[in-house]
């Protein structure tokens, strides 16, 4: 969740591990700090808030050079202050240490530490970490020995990164869950949590594995294991373009992304579409027919976001292939005893490839004898990697901690497996595929003219931003598409927004509904629009203020309504791809209204590498 | 949804229906009104708001004599105003009609009637069928044959009752959906949506089907098709005791309801286990071990509370079983087409067993083959009726809207069930059955003992009355009642409570989270209970203000939470029985402090018999 960042070379130490942070920006933070070792002591600033808070307190610090780290905090223990704020340091002011993740046994090393005297300086689990390195250091006199030794002592998922007036030209890091990579350069080195921070100074990278150790010089960088057995991995060429992560003129990554939404979807699609109008997914290849079709149970797992793909996922293929098709929250699954066997095909969906809880989800089923598929956005990433298959959704990078292009285009991918799975089962006439793969080409093109007009939902967006209460409501799909649009809203907004299956209304949230109350009403599904229009009046006759989602044409609202959003007609199991836009617009111009970050939301971090 | 009385006998006929309806009151409504037919014309006495405001204006009507309808509505179609509530009348005021259900096609008829010039005094589609009943008498001179030939042309699913000065000592009701009973007095007969409306005139009561057509005259009844066709009906006797529906001596019924909670759950384990303690239901017997063992899907559909207690059955039954169980939302499970067939179990859930969508899903699951079982409280309703098997909860007359001890016994049968099938199939040693067993049995003690600590809830809730946004969060089993928890403060004290799985806490919602939010934390499972605690220190450092449910003895959330609320310890997997009960009490007490209604929220109804 944090953002680490290092470097060693004749660079300005604290200059380029800014730098660096400041790509990592978009991963979310509440407060950060630099440190710089030389000959005697390191130097340590830090501060709660934003970057620019730290940056205003670094003049004296600019040019300083010698190893550095840096680090963005994302609060887990302790509130977002400054003395909680990493790096964290030796009494004597000779070792820092920034960390990402978890020390599990920290309460009980705290304790020791106590009773040995140690001072602590703040409330964090990292806290330990550096006084154990420095105990051992104290014993053992060289800093790698001290580092290894204090690793021994701790339980838990985490990277640390360690620099020290002993050695002012060496950095340690090591790794046993939080991403971690090296940045390979000449006479200089780096290490970040993210690639992104090292792209302006080097394109060579090593991804570096659980239970890597690693020590960087100027010179050059010396893999071990935690134990000390040299290991090697092969570092790899990073083919990104930087610019792909800039805000291209928009205010916002967010809404930059929002328009992103057509050329993400059409880039998903490329290159997995027949000439003869049929879906051909390279990633699957692997899998037989026979084992394809062989599984009795599909599991769909993931968090947040991407939970609410697979809420879709769930309706497509079960309608699509008739066979049972269950979808878990990550966090729940895997403590859940699930029913996983050889005979499940489990498809984990995460942007980042890194959601802790679902990654831990994807080894609990592969333990269990699953086969995984992973739908993931990042090349590489964890989830990516110990996957059995994965299909990347090609959405590019997504830095906006709301999740929009990342989110459409894991729809699509799901409908492309769904159609593959038909087509593997012989579910679907040739003819009634083709004609499917025509509507998700043309899937791009409804949503291109959903954004040609933002400017109606902007009027709505400055009519709403003064309301505190909103619903969302839907039947079948419309109800993922509501689970999804309320969170865009809570996300960036800080509103109160539940969605509801429309049919649940009457057993409860109908008493919430009062004048002032927004109830966003998805009407997508033919057959279910009458009951959709039931529930819509049953909100009108309590004085609820209604907005109707509909598709262009359809008129049996307009009566209903007190404001009306449309969008191009589409095939209706296709719909959430479509009407989830005018959502996250609206989400974004009301948040935009009143003021909100958006791009990095309070308390919220893009990548939940922690549990 | 709507209350329906009808009279016809010596007594005053305003006194004796507006008496009845005081009976369903609990049933919740916006309006009333009431009907008295005599030679010449028919009285008609309507207001929106309680009963109250409408007896406020029939001093001039009380002792009036002739055939009378009474009836309080809960709007669907237009506004809770004093035009839409029921009886609708003809424009010479000679026919009145009340309505329970919804008419379908009432924009059709509506323009029609319009067009051949009837003037209509409501927006409600109750309106339309008052004015077919005009029209066909006038042409066809009778009026039996008039509502016959009305009846004909309406679609959709409702009950009605009519009276018309045209035979001022007769009554008539048709049922096509919505509940209608008849009460058999000496010289005088009764008719009713639901019974305890007749309970103090007559014990002898018929209970209509769907497609009854009824004629009421003080010497007797005439029961017959729609068509006409004679039909019979063995009334039965009414055993309940009146008393078991009054408040006895509590300020609401909530609070005596959550008081009756040890002794239901005592009523609904009595004769379903053996001195051997083994569990016996004896509504399964009709089934053979082959048969239950032999379904490969179990599917439970329900709504609102029994949705909650469906989601607690799902683990505990897929731990106990080992084999993949769906809950589904009533309203969703109908239109999703969904994946049951001959091999699939289905278990239905109402208190009522008259919601409309629950009883339209166990049509749908029986069309496709299903087994149903279903699990009721109210003894011969519909879907008691049409299951192939019904287990009664046994929790006595539910009064109050929000559901508290429906909602435990609903949990104790599903437990009892779970066991059963665990029986079956021979997954527990007949000394782990019997452990089970022992843990039901101590459930009545445990939660007689919160409910003996309630002034502590008392305390807490006096500090939390003014907050007015809550979170509840749980894991496991502590998240479905962390569902039902929220729903219970939403229903009756109209404030913003939203469950979340804790794990998902971080993927969006924890951004909402600042100073004056309350977080009700439950921690009741031992497996992850660390994990609660990391997402307790989350909220903490955050600014929440955090409630802990835990059991007694458990200290280690102490120092991490605001005020903590401690249960028995039980087996965790029957926890939900015993933490939902301090909720309960929290729900209660904060509606109680701000002054809402409680038995009776706005909006709302105690059983959803409309879509």
């Amino acid at each position: 969740m944090c953002g680490i960042t290092g470097y060693v070379g004749p660079r300005p130490g604290v200059r380029t591990v800014i730098e660096m942070l400041r790509r990592l920006e978009y991963r979310g933070y509440d407060s950060a700090g630099v440190a710089v070792a030389s000959e005697g002591d390191v130097q340590i600033v830090k501060a709660a808030g934003k970057l620019a808070v730290l940056e205003s307190q670094l003049q004296d610090h600019w040019e300083t050079h010698g190893a550095s780290i840096a680090h963005t905090r994302w609060a887990t223990h302790g509130g977002p202050t400054t003395p909680n704020a990493h790096p964290h340091f030796s009494h004597d002011g000779k070792i820092a240490l920034i960390h990402n993740g978890i020390i599990e046994n920290y309460q009980e090393l705290r304790a020791e530490l106590l009773a040995e005297g140690f001072v602590f300086a703040s409330e964090t689990d990292t806290e330990v970490m550096v006084h154990l390195v420095d105990r051992a250091f104290r014993k053992l006199g060289g800093m790698e020995a001290a580092i290894r030794e204090a690793l021994t002592l701790v339980t838990g998922a985490y990277s640390i990164a360690v620099c020290a007036s002993h050695e002012p030209e060496t950095l340690y890091c090591a790794k046993t869950a939080s991403p971690l990579i090296l940045g390979l350069g000449e006479g200089e080195n780096f290490l970040a949590s993210d690639i992104p921070a090292v792209m302006r100074y080097t394109r060579r990278v090593v991804v570096l594995e659980d239970g890597d150790f690693a020590k960087l010089t100027p010179e050059g960088v010396t893999l071990t294991s935690l134990t000390g057995a040299a290991i090697h991995r092969e570092p790899f060429q990073v083919t990104w373009d930087e610019q792909t992560a800039e805000k291209g003129g928009f205010p916002h990554f967010m809404l930059k992304e929002i328009h992103e939404q057509p050329r993400a979807l059409a880039d998903t699609l490329r290159g997995r579409l027949t000439e003869s109008d049929r879906v051909f997914i390279p990633e699957l290849d692997g899998f037989t027919k026979e084992q394809l079709a062989g599984f009795t149970h599909i599991h769909i797992v993931a968090c947040g976001t991407a939970y609410h793909a697979g809420m879709v996922a769930k309706r497509f293929f079960e309608n699509l292939l008739r066979r049972p098709v269950e979808v878990s929250v990550a966090s729940e699954f895997r403590y859940a005893d699930p029913l996983v066997s050889p005979q499940t095909l489990c498809f984990i969906i995460s942007q980042s490839g890194e959601t802790a809880d679902t990654l831990a989800a994807l080894r609990e089923a592969k333990r269990l004898g699953a086969t995984i598929v992973s739908v993931v956005n990042v090349v590489g990433s964890s989830i990516a990697r110990e996957s059995h298959a994965c299909v990347y959704t090609q959405a590019g990078p997504e830095i906006c901690v709301a999740s929009t292009k990342a989110y459409v285009t894991q729809l699509m991918v799901l409908y492309l497996i769904g159609l593959h799975l038909a087509a593997v089962e012989e579910r679907l006439t040739d003819e009634a595929h083709a004609d499917f793969v025509r509507d998700l080409v043309a899937l791009p093109d409804a949503v291109e003219s959903v954004i040609g007009n933002a400017l109606l939902v902007e009027d709505l967006a400055a009519q709403l931003a003064d309301r505190s209460v909103f619903f969302y409501l839907g039947r079948g799909y419309d109800f993922a598409v509501a689970l999804e649009a309320a969170l865009k809203l809570k996300e960036i907004s800080y509103l109160h927004a539940e969605a509801y299956a429309a049919g649940e209304l009457k057993h409860g949230p109908l008493a919430l509904i009062e004048p002032g109350v927004i109830v966003v009403c998805l009407a997508t599904q033919p057959a279910v629009f009458e009951k959709m229009l039931s529930n819509i009046k049953e909100v009108a006759a309590r004085g609820g203020t209604v907005v109707g989602v509909v598709y262009e044409g359809e008129h049996r609202l307009d009566s209903s309504t007190d404001h009306l959003l449309r969008i191009p007609q589409v095939r209706p199991e296709l719909a959430p791809i479509v009407s989830i836009v005018p959502m996250q617009l609206l989400a974004y111009l009301i948040a935009k209204q009143r003021g909100c970050e958006i791009d990095m939301p309070r308390n919220l971090a893009k990548s939940v590498t922690v549990e």
